[in-house]
């Protein structure tokens, strides 16, 4: 299985910006735990982190096809880009948003997600466990669903 | 570890209401696969199903103390119900949300949790599979902060 | 045909609480011309007040498989209660939300009924005769529908 | 008794226009039957149909003085038509507002009534039902403030 | 000098309908008493009545060009007609607008004026006095301006 | 008969003050025109202007008693002095409220007045002729109720 | 092909009516020219203008069965005008809404259509050219609807 | 005198919730302050607590007919529970209600209270003494009510 | 202990304004029960009314080093006046807000306190005897809190 | 005539998301047919797709000093990037804004376009008709303003 | 040149209150320091606070013939007071508003200016450095407007 | 002393672009300025300008680490982008937002600063004045700052 892991703007400060809310790992030290991770459930994963809207839609765009699955931390774009929202829901991947903090403890403009609508599901405020916990789930979720098709053919 | 398990109104009709969106599991099945998991981590699961918030907080005031943690889906009341968000919070448990479907997919009266602010994080979404992900997340969270105030001392 | 009959929060002060408003007639005296009705309509009542909210989502649990309709004054819960709400969708029962007053020309907060989405219909201000009303009109539409069923076999 | 029945804009097409919403009946089968129900009750009808505002509050203005009591159907005027409304409360009649489908499970822009404010009570879902429920309700209220009348005489 | 007025929806049942809040004269009363005084002001009233919006638009559309200014009560209309403000702003005349009634000590929906902001000014309250007040005002601001012109040509 | 005449803050400037909106006069100019037209009316004027809306309160408490009426222009107190609003509703006194210029079309928060819903009407719009307006009806009105009341007894 | 051509209120003073926006074509111009172009493209314009609501009601219920689609310039009824988005949508037909103006560069309330969601589309700020492009559009998006139709059967 | 003393949702708990909010007197020892006082103004209290709204509404039915007055703390209720609101108002006993916290210094959600409007008076931010002052302000004036009505006799 | 006692714009007209809501005492009977009170609690009372926000803020500025608390029923202030709330907060002073009416019973404007969050508490609906409520309660929480750094020293 | 054509974020995937929505042509083909019809209308088409902001404001700052109009489709920035908004009115160029689906039927975010005020016009819902559409208007509109420009001269 | 200097409600206590927000020098220190400024750039400052709304409008209406620009910080005034607006556009005088807080990272009431609009420009956060920047900036654009000015003769 | 400077979207064609609100100096010649200034006050500046939100947050990370404060225009990104706002706090840098017209003085959506709560200050409306000013204060800021904490050392 093929699950593409997207960290939006100012991600890549991770366990300098704010550790006292985001907390003190790296993103490096987070995406390798979810390769560790990923390597236990049999399952790729391919990353990227960037601050550009529009190089995260392209992302989307080059890598959709062959992947079955998508874990997204949109940082702040959650709050107000509907074309990344469109991207994701253009992409037909099943999609799980992670957030590190608990959104709804935090500025009130932070308690809306113009993404997660067109999401599966959201894990907010487990940190980096967050990121785990969504590889888990969306494994088991389309192994479910694959066997579901398996079985109805 | 013990860890509290509330789950809300309407959720005693699970795998007959609605299939749809909640799943075809009951919550019997649900609350037996969240202890197999539990008894994996080495920790104890004190379920509860009420369609009453008064019962939840009588719930919440009872056993609290000998508590570790708590895993709820509040249901409906999760909208409105800010009696049971004082009991969280009162209860001074580490709190995780969980919810079945995708609320922000669903109805705009969906979108608002008045309980999500004093958990410590959200999962929503992701079917059965939410409360095993907030049982594996909420009991490393402990177990980190048991092994700082552990080296701190 | 098995017709539940729910009535909730205060409406079992009637004919004490603000006559002006709510009329002159106990919630008993209601109840009793409900029946009379219904006797001559060849259909059963089956009948509760309660002033908890947990107590009319369990009633609707354990009598929703065996009726056939479900007519119900929510009360003030009209105005909040989405447990409530969700208890009647997850039911199934084509339900009537009767209301004595008329809401409309009263207090902003009574103009907003979030049960009334997933009823039927909706009758207010017709005082107890909105009961009757009620009553008559679910039994057609219910006879109606079973004559097309019986036709489409 | 004399009971003025008001059919507002694009009730003239029922039975063409959305049937799966509005229902198969004609409006002119609608007021055939509310007219045979007014029979039983010893009641004459006085109905009209127009697309226009104006005609309708030229309707009230000359047909009110005879009248005792009004059903009225104010179509998509109930959600702005504030001309209406004070052509219904001018009139002093006794009214009830009936729809046919349950306008709180379609668009937001449905849910606000202008003109329920100013009638006695409201029946909204029950299809043409809904008509003969608003006859019966009102007829009697009619008759039980003549009786109250007659008796503090 | 020529001035239109305008009276809008239910404007025809004044003396009748409501008089603890419209007073008691009927609108022919007013509408002489507007005339009486345009005598001695040496000016032409050109009265209107109708509940149609489309038929005071198309007064408006025929009469504008041989007029210099214009009266009107919009009634009900004041709060949802842009049509009728397209076609005042579009007739080109100077207008005031009356209100027989204190719109601001009555529900909120009469606290919003659609058409005034193409007026040139608003008379609330004053009862018939109202129009006398509009009137008188407003041929002498139609002198005022007239005879500014004069002496700067 | 004896009027109060209130000019509130920044009113004492006018003829220097954007005169293509407040128009070319002095208060002193409109003041003495109302005065003017006060006589023909066998009418007494007791006027004040203040920029401090503790100045306009206090010369409400002291001169009420003694007067018949009162016209008022809040001047920028309209959109939000609720202690003048206070003041004007305390004094008992029938009240017209005027403005120079037509506040709707002007900045939104012009199109807001907190003291209109005390006074008996509004007039906005027609520069001086406003005041003027406002003391021919109002002096209209207290004479009709001053006859209605002596026909009573 | 025939197509229904709608214009509404305060439409038949194009020309004179504030030409700096709408242009200084006359109504009867622009609906020469689309007469014009659809002459080219083979199909027949049946056109009505009115400035009632209830009139563009009654033509589209007497018109709708023979025609293939609509174009229609709904003048400020496009702002409120439910009664009129219910006539459209019942009328079965394609229809494209149409104004001369950009609606988005004027006053807020232009910024709301409430019967464009009824609509296959909208075309604003493009004077009467927007009305060919309107007659373009929807003859060929009917075309290729009948050559698919025609395909599949 | 018999006064009635309700304390709402989480109340239980008062002394270890959040003592640097509500105060670190539990309730039982908060009562008894109530009582001892009430105790020197010669005053019966019946109290109850409970975190079932129900619950309070059956205590309020079945004790307000031989009460003279009542001491709400309504929680966490305050600010959705319409029922409790009907509750009290049906009850017609003179209310005051007390809340620990100044509930304007804390979130948004707090600040709106749907009881106060049927309660005579309210208090807050004065912890226990909130219940002292509640108590004496309302002995006070129902003694007053008691001697007018008494001289009035 | 010294206790300013602020009384705001149009409480010098209490007794003759509105009795039905605001009671039948003059301010100086009010105050007059006050320092009676107070003298009981060995306490000196500095009273000030004034119809000016500006006059109040000066008499804070002036008053409150000397002073241990503050009492003060800011009128409309209540509603709008930040400065007021600003010195409030800037004087350092335990203060309670006090309302003679039950402001929740009456306009929503009235529901609304910029003051309040910089109070400790609020007293509202119990006339005079609010006055009393807050004088107790203000002194006990003074004495507790000196009593605490005292034991604390 | 030199017109830029400016595609917006996720336009790339024309054909492949959601053709049901967007149709079943490609960008490319698109471009295609408008270049087409560029070409009979002797006018050059200069194209740009990108999903970067960044890169459309980019693309203006540098293409529109040599051109005479702009068509473009601000896909889902059109929701809220100002940027671009700013971006479009800074270059000065008549500018039409074209979306393939009815913005108007879909999620309520998509009803607001930040950036239509700054066009002369918009066309929504005719799919790839409105590019075709927008090209023959604009084109129109400027050869109509180059000779009105020219005979002024 | 001659610039006022306006410092509003509250700012005479500078120093003293909340020096955490408002820094620790007195108002007299921050005016001496303007003024030194102020002779560096040959310029005069004419100075005044006041607590009350009206003695600063009075300030406005004498100072603003003779001056040059105006310097304010309008305290919490900024929020509220359309009057001082009124007296800022009034004066004619080119005008700074200054606060010394970030008022964009406090309350949110502090995030609004009713008087902003009228000034030319703003300045917030930078404490006493503030009004150094606006004199700097003003006096500059002063200079480079009457340079223009003079050129242009 | 080190002080990034940042120019946002549209800020590259200054000069250009509607000179009659932003000035017409280029950007360079304002650059070129600020760093004259700089130069005068012993401080480096390291500036870019860019359209793309993306790179705007990749020079912060970047930069941020080797500098002392940061003046910004973040242009129209100013009333949407959250990303921005987290990369200014994440950066720790003390930062002053400077913005050259007077944003409260044009369209309502320029009126709301996302990233203002996160600056020490906000500077609008003075032109290219502005960046001076913020210079100015932000080095006396940042040299109080150092001589207070050499100070405390």
């Amino acid at each position: 299985m093929r699950i593409l892991l997207i960290n939006g703007p100012n991600l890549g400060t991770l366990g300098r910006r704010r550790p006292e809310i985001y907390g003190s790992l790296t993103l490096a030290e987070i995406v390798e735990r979810v390769r560790a991770r990923a390597a236990e459930l049999d399952c790729e994963i391919v990353a990227v982190q960037a601050n550009a809207e529009g190089a995260l839609i392209d992302f989307l765009e080059e890598q959709a096809r062959g992947a079955d699955g998508l874990i997204y931390n949109s940082g702040a774009f959650t709050h107000y880009s509907y074309a990344l929202r469109d991207a994701i829901e253009g992409s037909g991947l099943p999609a799980v948003e992670v957030h590190l903090s608990n959104v709804y403890a935090r500025e009130p403009f932070r308690h809306t997600s113009v993404t997660a609508p067109v999401a599966i599901g959201l894990i907010t405020g487990l940190g980096w466990h967050g990121y785990i916990a969504a590889l888990d789930a969306l494994t088991s979720i389309l192994r479910e669903r694959s066997k579901r098709e398996g079985a109805s053919t």
